[in-house]
């Protein structure tokens, strides 16, 4: 089975219906997250990538068939119109690593209808769950107010895929390294990490087991300190150190109590040891809020490990996105429904400085200043270029960031910048609105 | 590259130790949930047959440690002790679906000390992340109070594959049906589903979309009604589900706004059209607090789609989980440091009635009534079964659902009884905790 049935049923059940009524003219599909979570004062676009490479992969096989034909429980043969059906729309998206705010589609669908809905579930999947933890992960990077920041987060994250993508992420928004092995070495990032309290505790002693690492990792070591006795810890790993005569490039790591003070407690041991060169690494429940805290009392922290509550976003470990139809045929649709409307046609966003970002239709002019997101990212099925490299996503993001205003960068109460709707998007919206309510009221 | 390499760097470079100083005398790690999140009662166990798929095919091949090789910046021959290592020990857990609480290992690993140590962040993930999914769906199942809850997580779990592991899961605990296709075929899982609002918009109106629907999907249907006018929407759908004959099996699905007061009004249209048998099924955002709201209030509503909430178990989207080393070649260990004291040595855990739990050393006798949850599930690297189907570990959460307190069920403010210590395994603690200080303080 392929990813094909990684999917609601639902759109499998609609494509069907779509297919046997003929209606296979372009749909354009538009996928955006309508508000941000508390506490977020912007996005990082992300999954796209991922999407992409769902898209170019595309195609209903006979496995596929089968595997709806058994959800539906009806003959294959019902399900033959979808038999070899492949993806060949063409894609617009505001490319990975790039900010964006709420309303701002990430990523248009043109396509035929079928297909369009088709893939839905997946693609919205992986930019919904990838642009929550990049948004995540670059408010670490801020928080931490130049140090180093890495990624722990792999032991809790929803599953190893998601770890990978957490640790790749991370290093998309500035993370220095990632504990994770896969991750490291497939998107080319540093991997970090030396021991668990494990590793002291099979030792008969603190020192016995530093330095048995030492004796098996040559060069700059990283010693965990907090197994039993804290203060303790350091001092044996400042002895051993010395002794080593590995100073810079080595580290402690604290991993509990209160990190802060301890932090004050170790620079002091390490350096009336003669270790000024010896860093201090924190991690343990770490995320922007706690490190925000750390930097802000001047703690003498060298380097923060965030891991679980980063790797899932702990406190919006979702986006409220959505993928929503907003032409058919040349015709533009919106939903009315409650507080849930969109507004019609595929759109462009216009980034003016300050990001006072204008949302306008995709065929509009750029307003003063404004320069367009969204670029054509696939045509035809076929990506139009190839895989960006993750440092280029990294660039696109640092160049972003450097732009967004202060009062979204905050780690507390941020104010997220509000995109505002083009004259011709706003008189659009008000000529299909008045169309629907018509026919409604029929 | 495999998925030995979706592991912390750390495990890695401690392995490398414990081979070259030849500690590779067998250790004991326990994986157990330090607290429970609020609002949770009690942990629903899973994830142990992702673990054990990991650890029957765990196997160090060549590509695996170029990779290792790489992340460490070292010459492959350096990592050329790791070459071939498999997973060869044995593993104690407590059953999918089975119901566990606070501090009670949900598995054991005793391995020779460099693999049990190789293994830990892919298991720890995968017992983490399935058991904080597999306990929010629990608690939606309690909310429904006997309706059927329906799984619409997949658009937004963290990737695909979480995705796939909430339906799973949500089935386990007794869900009647999800809306991922390729969970539910893999599974056996009753798949659900059938229009989005955009099927609606892609017609000129919402009887001609209910219509076309019809004339693909033969039998009940369930028609969207929100997507303009729900009021409206319900009275189309009653018309056209008359006209056709559909009444039994058949419903409405609502999808946004007041959804308990909307439920009242689509009832008592389709009850006034003569179509009593047409369920409600509600959707949009919901969880088991929003359900037990709407079930509390005795709105008219037949079944409960959840999604994103549940799939990321949003207000509790990872667990305080650990794998920590309790013994060493026959010698008990423990940490010390803050608030993270683990009782050392292999544990079992006995259960009472009443989930008057006693955790206790692997080789007690079994209190008064108690009877041991952890189970030999692998030994020498090899199951020791076969893989259990979804429904033996749905009776069993069935089973232990039962037997567990009202004030533990309860979906706010529940109370989780508290396992506790045996005398034996207290008196060890004590010993072993006297054993470090001794050591600590020379």
């Amino acid at each position: 089975m392929s990813d094909v049935t990684t999917t609601d049923l639902y759109e499998v059940t609609m494509a069907m219906s779509y297919l046997r009524e003929g209606m296979t003219r372009p749909a354009t599909f538009s996928l955006f997250v309508r508000d941000l979570p508390p506490e977020r004062g912007f996005l990082v676009a992300a999954g796209l990538e991922s999407a992409l490479d769902f898209l170019s992969g595309f195609r209903v096989g006979p496995e596929d068939v089968a595997a709806f034909a058994s959800a539906l429980h009806r003959p294959e043969r019902d399900l033959a119109l979808l038999l070899g059906l492949e993806f060949t729309g063409r894609v617009r998206a505001v490319p990975e690593g790039r900010i964006a705010l709420a309303g701002e589609p990430l990523l248009e669908v043109t396509a035929p209808l079928p297909q369009a809905q088709l893939v839905e579930t997946y693609v919205l999947n992986q930019v919904s769950h990838q642009t929550a933890i990049a948004s995540k992960a670059a408010r670490c990077v801020l928080a931490a107010a130049g140090h180093p920041v890495i990624d722990f987060s792999l032991r809790r994250t929803h599953g190893p895929r998601a770890g990978f993508q957490a640790a790749r992420l991370g290093a998309m928004v500035g993370f220095a390294g990632t504990s994770n092995v896969a991750a490291a070495t497939a998107e080319a990032v540093p991997a970090v990490g030396t021991m668990a309290h494990s590793y002291v505790e099979a030792f008969d002693t603190e020192e016995a087991a530093f330095w048995a690492f030492a004796r098996s990792h040559p060069g700059p070591v990283t010693f965990l300190v907090d197994t039993y006795d804290t203060e303790a810890g350091v001092r044996v790993a400042a002895r051993v150190l010395r002794d080593l005569g590995r100073g810079p490039g080595s580290a402690v790591r604290l991993d509990s109590g209160d990190l802060g003070a301890l932090a004050v407690r170790a620079r002091a041991i390490l350096d009336a040891a003669g270790l000024p060169d010896v860093r201090v690494i924190v991690s343990g429940g770490l995320d922007e809020y706690a490190v925000d805290d750390l930097v802000r009392s001047a703690a003498p922290i060298d380097v923060y490990a965030v891991g679980t509550r980063v790797g899932v976003s702990a406190d919006a470990p979702f986006l409220d996105s959505a993928y929503k139809l907003v032409e058919y045929d040349g015709r533009p649709v919106m939903k009315l429904s409650s507080a849930k409307v969109t507004a019609p046609g595929p759109k462009q966003v216009f980034r003016r400085p300050g990001y006072a970002d204008v949302i306008g239709l995709s065929d509009e002019q750029p307003p003063d200043g404004g320069i367009p997101l969204l670029e054509t990212v696939m045509r035809g099925g076929r990506r139009t270029g190839r895989r960006p490299r993750l440092a280029e996503c990294a660039e696109r993001f640092a160049a972003d960031l450097a732009g967004l205003p202060p009062a979204a960068r905050r780690i507390r109460d941020p104010v997220a910048p509000r995109a505002v709707l083009s004259g011709r998007l706003t008189d659009l919206a008000d000529r299909v609105r008045h169309r629907i309510e018509e026919s409604v009221a029929r």
